[in-house]
């Protein structure tokens, strides 16, 4: 089959999210997101159009315009052919003298945010992954639509009708606070700041989603805290496998005390302390399995891991790893080198939601419930008929490529809410030190 | 698309094979090798016919006999189930109740062969690999056909449109001696039992073929006759790239010795010492670059020769490893072990370079020509106008699935010889030592 991709569309978005404490700060009142559209027209003049999602960060936005014109002419099916021209153009050997002809509007963008120079070349191999991940699911998506096969076909099928997502605990304000004339924006969640509230909030969310298990973003209060909300989480529900996050918040040795109090209690502990030799400590003195998804997060970080011994489980995320084929071949990765294997989320909408089910239901190796933000992020959606959990798992769909469709009114909404915020990027610190001018961001913080 | 497996059908071969001298011995007259057929039904009831080629041994078709009953019903699209099926199957947990029922005769094989006990449980994980690769090439053929697309779209695309292969040079008898009533056996190669031999045997496969790089089949004779071949192909051939593949038939001691005279000469060296020990030890001493087939060849084995530093290139093959696109994932697993990838081969038909071709075709990170036994096997082989190798590429298949088609004749006159042979299996050694009863096929000889 000829079916060449005619052309690239990039749609900045922002969405609503409520005030989610983490390491780093506090989740700002909008994510800023991106709607990738793959136009592909076959020799018979047929033509599809695949989506995809991916961060709408300054950065990813220029790295996606640069990539965008040169990719067209690929056969929807060159997958190796896309990821090649994107490294190539990232790596910026080639692009220096073409760079201003490529720099062309495709979207709308605030005036002080595009007039400002662009991403710097070559770009790093992390972001490379994400550029192409964008694009890959958005090829996938096609071709499904093409072929009249389900994306997770495409994977190698589902092992699973089903897949399992966690509830995704936060510790959280009541609201974003009120700046001058922008008034105080509340939500459903009501406030999340001791073991009380976040045995409630999980209550919410297994109530009405159904999760059968649990994970805490930590590192947001002291140590002893946490380990005591999750012994309340533990209490509450006695069934439900738990997680606690603290993205390398703690030192070693507050990470090495904190894992022993919590052997027994958590299925895995992700991230307690920063960098390779940081986790190989933890993990030589613990007995409980550390997971990541901050020191092994591109092929070459995957040796150092091993050779260190420094984790027991791997988070993959399609958004990154070379998209969805990317992940299903992690697992390839991870059963050499002994990892077991779960699944990281970001704030995402829809068309994520349906390309994680797919990567998960394709992936015999995973064996944890994936992590997933969209609790918190539901309500602005851009899919038609937004994929709902049901007792914690969402369904694999069987209709011809991921199985979504756009919303376009939601689209034009969420691009004009971008456009309103003029901002770059996503920057959790210096939101929260506008309400904490004393915030001190460095890490580790225990 | 709903599209079923409908049955497997398994048909043992044998094909003429040149007396081929290696560290185990010599080959056999024939090659014992198997056709797999799978036979797929849509919900509209279009019949297609996925082709895939394995070893013919016992053990190989014992194994397809048992898990062919229980794969059917499967969606052709549904890799994960298939190889979960494969493997439940071989690991024996579930089966044994069942054993006799699956226990039918599915494809002619003597009487002698038949009656004998079936292969034991479980398999080992390097033979469940084989078996469901079997299957799984011929179920990518399928979904080719099926869907419109070569293979090589269905495992990313192509990001070369012709793969290269290497002269593939052996020692080699003039003739399979007789036996008996049996004649002698001649060919059109004639014997190469020295230097001068394997260059005339180089210039024949180069001028015939185009080939653009040269590997070498060691371990037959001492090791100082071994290099004094290398040096006389690099003195009629100082442009292509060299390797040496003693099949792990020297000593940690003698390896050392002969890699560092061999430094600078080769593009790498193959298997020169037993053992991730012994293959580490001689990485230590030199700055060729090891290769292996032998000491990685299922995912257990990967971490082990990364942690001791043995090997710098793995040779991967479809065969085992998962298949086309276990191959295609594995180059996952060499990028982030550091490794480099090439492609082993064993003896085969034109399925087999299909697939072969197709994987390699789709795998950026191949960095060497391919190896491959089919110009000594050409002459029987099973497909309607077999693909030739030009400049010593391949062109990669555009028409849907693998692109081959067989030739019945072909099949029956190679089943029929097979039948005649009676033989059970694959063994250098043992034929060796009928003309040379003393030959010692214990390694490392040298």
């Amino acid at each position: 089959m000829d079916a060449r991709i005619e052309a690239v569309t990039v749609t900045p978005l922002a969405f609503a999210d409520p005030p989610l404490l983490n390491a780093d700060g506090v989740h700002e009142p909008h994510v800023l997101r991106a709607l990738v559209e793959l136009h592909v027209e076959t020799a018979e003049g047929r033509i599809v159009t695949g989506l995809g999602e991916c961060t709408g960060h300054s950065w990813q936005l220029d790295y996606l315009e640069l990539v965008a014109s040169r990719v067209t002419g690929l056969s929807v099916f060159d997958r190796g052919r896309l990821r090649r021209t994107v490294y190539d153009t990232l790596s910026g050997e080639e692009v220096d003298a073409g760079r201003d002809a490529a720099w062309r509007r495709w979207a709308d963008r605030p005036e002080s945010i595009d007039s400002r120079g662009p991403a710097p070349l070559p770009a790093t191999s992390f972001d490379m992954q994400r550029v192409f991940a964008a694009l890959e699911v958005a090829m996938l998506d096609a071709q499904g639509h093409l072929l009249g096969v389900p994306v997770v076909d495409l994977l190698g099928g589902a092992v699973r009708d089903r897949v399992p997502y966690s509830a995704y605990l936060f510790y959280k304000w009541a609201e974003h606070p009120a700046f001058g004339d922008v008034p105080a924006i509340g939500d459903e969640w009501g406030a999340a700041l001791d073991p009380a509230g976040i045995v409630e909030q999980a209550r919410m969310l297994v109530d009405r989603h159904g999760f059968g298990s649990l994970k805490l973003k930590g590192g947001v209060f002291p140590v002893d805290d946490e380990i005591e909300a999750v012994r309340a989480l533990r209490r509450a529900f006695p069934d439900l496998p738990l997680r606690l996050d603290p993205n390398a918040a703690w030192s070693v040795p507050t990470a090495v005390d904190a894992a022993h109090r919590l052997e027994g209690l958590l299925e895995y502990l992700e991230d307690p302390a920063p960098g390779v030799a940081g986790m190989a400590e933890v993990a030589r003195a613990t007995t409980l399995p550390l997971a990541t998804n901050m020191i092994v997060t591109t092929p070459e970080s995957v040796k150092p891991a091993i050779e260190a011994r420094a984790i027991a489980i791997l988070l993959g995320d399609h958004h990154y790893w070379d998209g969805l084929r990317g992940s299903v071949e992690l697992a390839a990765v991870t059963r050499a080198a002994g990892w077991g294997l779960s699944m990281h989320s970001n704030s995402h909408l829809g068309i994520s939601l349906a390309a994680m089910t797919a990567a998960c239901a394709a992936t015999a190796e995973l064996g944890y419930a994936a992590d997933t933000h969209l609790p918190w992020n539901a309500a602005d959606d851009i899919v038609r008929d937004p994929i709902g959990f049901d007792g914690g798992t969402v369904q694999v769909s069987r209709t011809p490529g991921l199985g979504v469709a756009l919303d376009r009114t939601a689209v034009d909404r969420l691009h004009a809410q971008y456009l309103s915020l003029h901002r770059e990027h996503r920057n959790d610190g210096t939101y929260r030190q506008r309400v904490e001018p004393g915030f001190d961001t460095g890490l580790p913080r225990w």
